[in-house]
């Protein structure tokens, strides 16, 4: 990708199963169908098999193997008595990635829906409102200034606090514990992060700001992967009309990687953004975002044709 | 009530039928319980019963009527347009009170813990985020300064422009609208509005924060004088056994409110704190807020049948 080993700023995913690597597809494949200018990195970890990494490769810039912690590693005993962390930690790993100077992480369960390359403007810890307990924020989205000193003291709180409710978003409300009544130019608008499964706890103001929303978050126990879909249609009961149709425009894009992962294509009459490590906007050869995914996926297989392996180690 | 007519601070709340007047009943007793140094207002409309308006004026420091609005008023021709305001309304009547310099207003539906007097440091218009749109305010709790200008600059937004949803919360958003990324010292913590109801949206964290409630908040549909109530026990199933404590403390007090309109009694061997207007904490014969609350339903019975009728209208 050009101008891609010099990116100082980078949207970064962590996916450690199959589903999960979907999800990280049709969101590495969003990111540049809505042209992003920044890098785009998926950390994976070692339960992940060659399959789905092979499928990551086609939509994202780098699939970078990160290890929940390095043998040698002091930390690792304190992690063993604390095990269901072991997600938590691997995580954490984004802190490590000090080739980028700043970093927007998006959970693999996200999907933009339109540019969000402005969150790139907010320094760390910055992130959105929590919709369940408001003074928390949301990890699903958060932007962080990697920097293995950081890492070390939120690995330091891990290990001697746990987290209270046993995921990284306790762990780093804990440990960014002055971001609720602090700074206000770090909290980002909850319509970066919208739960839209959450929408009956007040509907009318779903209602009232969809428009603005830019990145739903599928929270909760029932993906995107969960639901059953045929004809352009998802299959499932009590869907408001925005959550049905942000779980189809999902699936949409889910087949359309699936479908290129099994099937690529070299045709590619449509070229899309590219990230380009500058934070300048690139000039698309058209002035619109893409509706047309079927065109954005043919170039991108080919442009996966061309480049080297962008895979590599952390460690 | 002594120093009483010279108090600057007020808590205010709203009682629209009978039912939401045993509600403000319950809360009026709980302000006086943990101690309140502030007067207590309830504003009640034309459609509240005589029997109702009594049982509050045991509660409460002052019964205020107020009419939805004045026949001669200009603004009645707009409201007429938007019936389904007429409740919201209501609720604007708070900054007539300009009486007072500062208020908080508390929905009938809403239940103090511990003494709250602390709300009275914020500055309007301070209030909770919602836990459904993080980037609303929750209109259950909020701090105001009564004025008559304010009053009608709310009242003309809300007859060009409706309400997102209907109601207060809505409008007022509407009106305050740089709340949200605006001047953090306006931001009270969600610990003086919690929802328990919505526990389950983020069950970890309401676990983690339960110490820090200040005031919960009965909102939806099922309110706490919906539930069967029984021995000391509601009953209800997937209620959170927080939930479930917080709706049986509600009806603790409800059952010793009904019983003191039903049958009074004069007996009053423990004095709570009573408003006296000024901003220095009352000084109770004890040093402890009662547990015991038929003690403070004794003294508050007694209290009233030595004052004069608190009742008065704003008009």
């Amino acid at each position: 990708m050009p101008g891609l080993p010099n990116a100082t700023e980078a949207f970064v995913t962590l996916v450690t199963n199959p589903e999960y690597g979907l999800g990280a597809a049709v969101l590495g494949y969003k990111l540049r169908a809505v042209g992003t200018t920044r890098a785009t990195v998926v950390m994976v970890t070692e339960t992940v098999p060659e399959t789905t990494r092979a499928m990551l490769a086609k939509t994202w810039d780098k699939v970078l193997d990160v290890t929940q912690l390095d043998s040698k590693d002091s930390d690792r005993l304190a992690m063993l008595k604390r095990p269901e962390l072991g997600i938590t930690f691997s995580k954490l790993n984004v802190w490590k990635l000090n080739q980028y100077k700043k970093v927007v992480f998006v959970d693999a369960d996200t999907m933009p829906l339109s540019n969000i390359d402005d969150l790139f403007q907010y320094e760390e810890l910055s992130a959105c409102r929590d919709a369940g307990w408001p003074d928390c924020f949301n990890t699903g989205l958060f932007v962080l200034a990697p920097s293995p000193d950081t890492y070390k003291a939120i690995m330091k709180r891990a290990c001697e606090e746990g987290s209270f409710d046993g995921g990284d978003q306790g762990l780093l409300n804990a440990h960014f514990n002055t971001w609720s009544h602090g700074d206000i130019s770090k909290h980002i608008p909850f319509s970066y992060n919208v739960n839209p499964n959450a929408s009956y706890t007040y509907l009318p103001a779903y209602k009232h700001f969809a428009d603005q929303v830019k990145m739903v978050h599928f929270l909760g126990a029932v993906k995107p992967w969960h639901y059953q879909y045929a004809n352009g249609k998802v299959q499932g009961q009590n869907l408001t009309e925005h959550t049905r149709k942000f779980l189809e425009d999902w699936h949409k894009v889910a087949e359309m990687v699936k479908q290129s992962y099994y099937q690529p294509t070299s045709a590619a009459p449509y070229v899309p953004p590219i990230s380009t490590g500058s934070t300048k906007p690139a000039a698309p050869s058209s002035h619109v975002v893409p509706d047309d995914v079927s065109s954005v996926l043919s170039h991108i297989t080919a442009q996966i044709k061309n480049k080297e392996k962008a895979k590599s180690s952390m460690y």
